[in-house]
């Protein structure tokens, strides 16, 4: 995925907050290759941020421009596949949390 | 901090996202440590989810019941020293956004 900060415009706009625990790798890192790939070619993607520590605790956050477009991706095809994977082989469990950004700062060290 | 998922009620209630990367550790476990301490405390705190990966990029998303909520947090005395810190020593930057959670589901594996 990626390792900076997701290059959001001035609020309002929406995030994907998905937070998950894995369980299972295979096959893993390369659909979630093929999802980034697919989510920042569609309309209203704003960037992504993702990180997970070495428990096995992962959040990943995406911003979109609207309801709308998170609504579009939930339902593109090799996305519900993923999500179908997702919950048969990878993920012991995750919440995934719709939420509208009202405020944003930023800090950039001199 | 905390390797489970946040028991957050049933929306609306509101995030703050904080994505970072670090420059420094020194002191930062431990002060991390006491924010989770103090946070958990505060009227209005409904849990935070925190992971970090090798790249450096991390993601603690804190979930409260109010803007209010947020804001009194934000201004804690203590916290508000670790902010300081978190400019001068740990991060070589940060972005911070405040988020209205509207909708949530979750899964667990059987």
């Amino acid at each position: 995925m990626t390792t900076t900060f997701a290059n959001t415009s001035a609020p309002p706009y929406y995030a994907v907050i998905f937070t998950s625990v894995k369980r299972d790798d295979h096959g893993y890192d390369e659909t979630s290759r093929r999802m980034y790939e697919l989510a920042s070619k569609r309309p209203g993607f704003l960037g992504v941020e993702s990180a997970r520590g070495d428990d096995g605790l992962g959040i990943t956050v995406s911003y979109w421009i609207s309801l709308e477009a998170i609504a579009g991706w939930k339902q593109d095809i090799e996305h519900l596949e993923a999500q179908r994977l997702g919950r048969d082989k990878w993920y012991s469990g995750y919440v995934t949390r719709i939420a509208k950004i009202e405020r944003a700062y930023d800090f950039i060290a001199k």
